[in-house]
């Protein structure tokens, strides 16, 4: 935010970092990356935006104890909107990916409080692939306030 | 944000554009409208959240480039959540809008950078109808920082 | 947002309180202990980000005035996730409820405009349970601008 006057508030700049996946769906934990960005920007309060600028990907947050949680939850979002049951028009054959990505949403904005991520004990922030494997951008913003 | 001790910082206002549905279900592409609004803003740096302020309907980003994608999205969330095998209770005959729209979000919020949308090469900026077609507002608020 | 050479910018602080659930799956409206926030707060402008810090729970924007479509949404949201007719892996019984937290959503991000709220005429903002009756946080966040 720029302040009157001649004033100069240093805005903080986006930061982008890669993730490679490894398979057609796929959950990768980003969190460690994340809470590096929030430590580097100096923010002792303040939001954060993850965002996927892909389409047939996104970001989500979920429970990072038990494994089987996120391989449920790639079973289960197959089981519905995978290809092979349902009679999609768009020829690339990654419809599916599409509506997973939407559904998942583009971004996560977390809290910062005291200089960290303010996640749940079992919450990690994901980057959810639903048509690798790929090589991919995450793109990272905090907002001090 | 206020600065203390006299000095102003100005805030940013929220704008509102009306988008025009002709169809139940559809998305319309409002990343123009999303973009002027980020360029008059002046923000060099900052977030931009996209706001739908109605219950059947969202905001969602996705592909741009082959418009049977946002077909068969359409297709699959009405094979899924359609009103015609499901026995929902609200009178209305449009549940199905109020949990597509729950599923998409009401908003996004996108990276400014360097003056402009921090965007995918394929991802537009949709507004999602699932009760049309109707006239609905779209609030749209930058932060910069 | 820290400005330069002493001048000082007041960080707004997050709040937390909590929401007593009373079923396993079950739409909460939190909006008047999110408005009293925003109120306390002081904003005129900026941003509000309602987050939920638990991975089978949820936030998300939806209608007041019926409670029947609350209730569509649970049911249909069983119907299509329920543990009944899946066979999933993790063996705490609950991933339908991580699966509805992903695709509900984290957090909202509402925009506050003359020290207010912008929520259209029928939205809430509720705490969606998916693996009640628990005893559970909300964290808010307000950035000015």
């Amino acid at each position: 935010m720029m302040a009157t006057s001649g004033l100069k508030v240093e805005p903080t700049h986006m930061h982008t970092f890669t993730v490679r996946t490894s398979s057609r769906c796929e959950f990768v934990d980003i969190t460690p990356e994340v809470a590096n960005i929030v430590s580097e920007s100096g923010a002792a309060s303040g939001t954060i935006t993850v965002y996927c600028p892909h389409t047939t990907a996104g970001i989500t947050i979920n429970e990072n104890a038990d494994p089987d949680v996120l391989g449920d939850m790639t079973m289960i979002l197959e089981l519905l909107f995978g290809e092979d049951d349902i009679d999609y028009r768009h020829m690339e054959g990654n419809s599916d990916s599409h509506v997973k990505s939407s559904l998942t949403g583009a971004s996560e904005t977390v809290i910062i409080e005291e200089g960290r991520l303010v996640l749940g004990t079992w919450q990690s922030i994901y980057f959810a692939e639903y048509d690798g494997p790929r090589s991919r951008k995450v793109h990272v913003k905090v907002i001090k306030g």
